[in-house]
């Protein structure tokens, strides 16, 4: 973000108690003006990402993706989409370890970056290292056109966010999604993918404003839940597949603006380790879309609650689960596996936002925090 | 482990308290018995990994290794070594993961799975479909000869720790880590690596148990150590590069047996979020080896120091690190980068088992957790 906006006077807040806040509502918005010009009826353009992205990107072999913090986890769930749709090998690391150790430069692979601000110290210096390691290609996901990212990047998405004033990225995050999933349906089909997978892509993009501002009124029934975090100290958050990298920023948000102790863990890992901490003090959270792996969260959560553990399982209407002593679960509306990620991500913020406001934290400026890391 | 030796006898643990003390006492002899006809003079041996191993691992271009908790950080720990000596592009999954995603095959490609017990449910799925999606070979990492992970893997390199009874995983892990860098400098020879540098290796493995004598001699001072940990409920490890995962590794112990809330974080991702946890109450524990990251690392754990947080650096005796208020620093002998992660591991390992024996937590058998997860 750029220094002026700091200073951004709290009438541009409007309605809103926090800017945090403001950006979360802003979503719809934010991802209309990512998704515009870059869609046509049945197709995603391949002109988004510059004018010789079309060629470039169906010599792709493999992709490797570097971030750090939330745009991390964008990157995470992009790996998923990439290696499933596109069937592209997808490597994907946090910038401050990648540019620190030897590694190994696939044939033909696509450096993508990705950061807010596009001033990353770390992510800048990855980018820089990579360019001479022989990668084929670059490209930048950024929220700043003028960024350093962008400059020195063969190709670039810009997220049509608009300035993100809140420390804690919200809206930022999702558009970095939405451009991830365009990369991803382009690289797919230059792999193959056909038309009628391509058109649903295409559809389901098309309607994600308005599936978020149905998820966004249920803002009241988080702003109630969040009641039941304010006095914890720690926090669990589960998923699986594309929605352990949604728990991870779900973890993240509470960490930043609640200073609660959140972490997050891929279900299946629960048995290894941390189901020695599941007591009565330590809310676990469920990121429970109906998908394949619904059986399998649900025998995980079994486990959780057999140990004396609160659950709060966030799932779609088509999800078989009921409330009952010990399970809380929140309903969002039905949605496609694809864009499940996007989804889930709403409420996990909310839910941070709403235990910081009533913890009375700086929202916009957490403790110790910087927006742009640009010092490594 | 198999079923009879979780009824031993309490003779058997000798002069020790509890199992998982006097299996961390064992690793220099674990290791020994582990390396046992598996180095000539300035050679590691391929036949360790069975007759065909040589000619196998020779045409390995790309390596995959999926595993579950303590043996995914050993994993972790091996796609530094792999990638940096081998120059082989290596992935590391969790289990539970990998078994249900679309992924991608890489040419030419290792399939390599770890576990203790041989019977981890979800590593044995992932083997088997490994076995059925491309891979050329699978290689098993395992502690008991007759499980059906080695009786299903092409190649096998059996660790020789004995039966571990004990639930948190101690001298099964540093025993993996030793037949990893088995694996990565057979691999790395195939690929280049001179005479000289792999005669260093073996001469660093043929002094590795009598190494971590000299780690282990430190025990007194790691307890008490153990009594500022006593009392808090959270705590974070940092490392960076190959001490990362073993900043994981810590952090699993101490969950594992103590239930403190402890998590680790690759130093570099502080600022993108943990640090707005960090205040008196959250005692930081960072794995510091002197070596290539070692400024890096102390500027991030300058930022911990100005906001308060209680530092434990673990530190060999090259690291110019002095003690100050704020800032405890524990010394370990001089060491070579090459083995810090099983050296860093034994301190890490000394922590949580006092900090649990001091909170008089049942250490050998830990609620909620088994010792094989045989279920999904």
């Amino acid at each position: 973000v750029r220094e002026s906006s700091v200073a951004a006077d709290s009438a541009e807040r409007g309605e809103y108690r926090h800017f945090m806040q403001k950006e979360i509502f802003e979503q719809p918005r934010a991802i209309a003006d990512t998704l515009e010009g870059r869609l046509a009826a049945e197709h995603v353009l391949p002109e988004a990402f510059g004018p010789e992205a079309e060629a470039v990107l169906a010599r792709v072999e493999a992709v490797t993706i570097v971030a750090c913090g939330t745009s991390y986890h964008a990157g995470l769930v992009a790996k998923y989409w990439i290696e499933a749709l596109a069937d592209l090998p997808c490597r994907v690391e946090v910038a401050s370890e990648y540019r620190y150790r030897k590694h190994v430069v696939p044939a033909n692979a696509l450096f993508v970056t990705i950061s807010q601000s596009g001033e990353t110290a770390d992510s800048l210096a990855a980018l820089r290292i990579a360019k001479d390691s022989g990668y084929a290609k670059t490209l930048a996901i950024c929220n700043v056109p003028e960024s350093s990212l962008v400059r020195e990047s063969d190709l670039v998405l810009l997220t049509h966010a608009g300035p993100e004033i809140g420390v804690a990225s919200t809206k930022a995050f999702t558009t970095q999604l939405v451009a991830l999933l365009l990369l991803t349906v382009n690289l797919a089909r230059t792999r193959g993918m056909d038309a009628a997978a391509e058109a649903h892509a295409v559809g389901l993009l098309r309607g994600l404003s308005s599936q978020l501002e149905e998820v966004l009124a249920i803002d009241p029934q988080i702003a109630a839940l969040a009641e039941r975090f304010v006095e914890k100290h720690h926090c669990l958050f589960l998923g699986r597949g594309e929605e352990y990298p949604i728990a991870m920023e779900g973890a993240l948000k509470l960490k930043e603006i609640s200073y609660i102790h959140a972490e997050a863990y891929p279900a299946g890992e629960l048995k290894h380790g941390p189901l020695a901490l599941i007591d009565e003090d330590m809310p676990v959270v469920a990121v429970a879309p109906n998908n394949a792996l619904l059986e399998k969260l649900k025998s995980n959560l079994e486990e959780v609650r057999a140990r004396g553990g609160q659950l709060f399982v966030f799932a779609d209407t088509q999800v078989p689960m009921q409330e009952e002593p010990g399970i809380t679960v929140i309903r969002l509306p039905e949605t496609d596996d694809l864009i499940d990620p996007l989804v889930f991500t709403i409420p996990l913020q909310l839910l941070a936002y709403h235990v910081a406001t009533l913890k009375g934290t700086d929202v916009d400026q957490p403790r110790n925090l910087a927006k742009s890391v640009t010092v490594e």
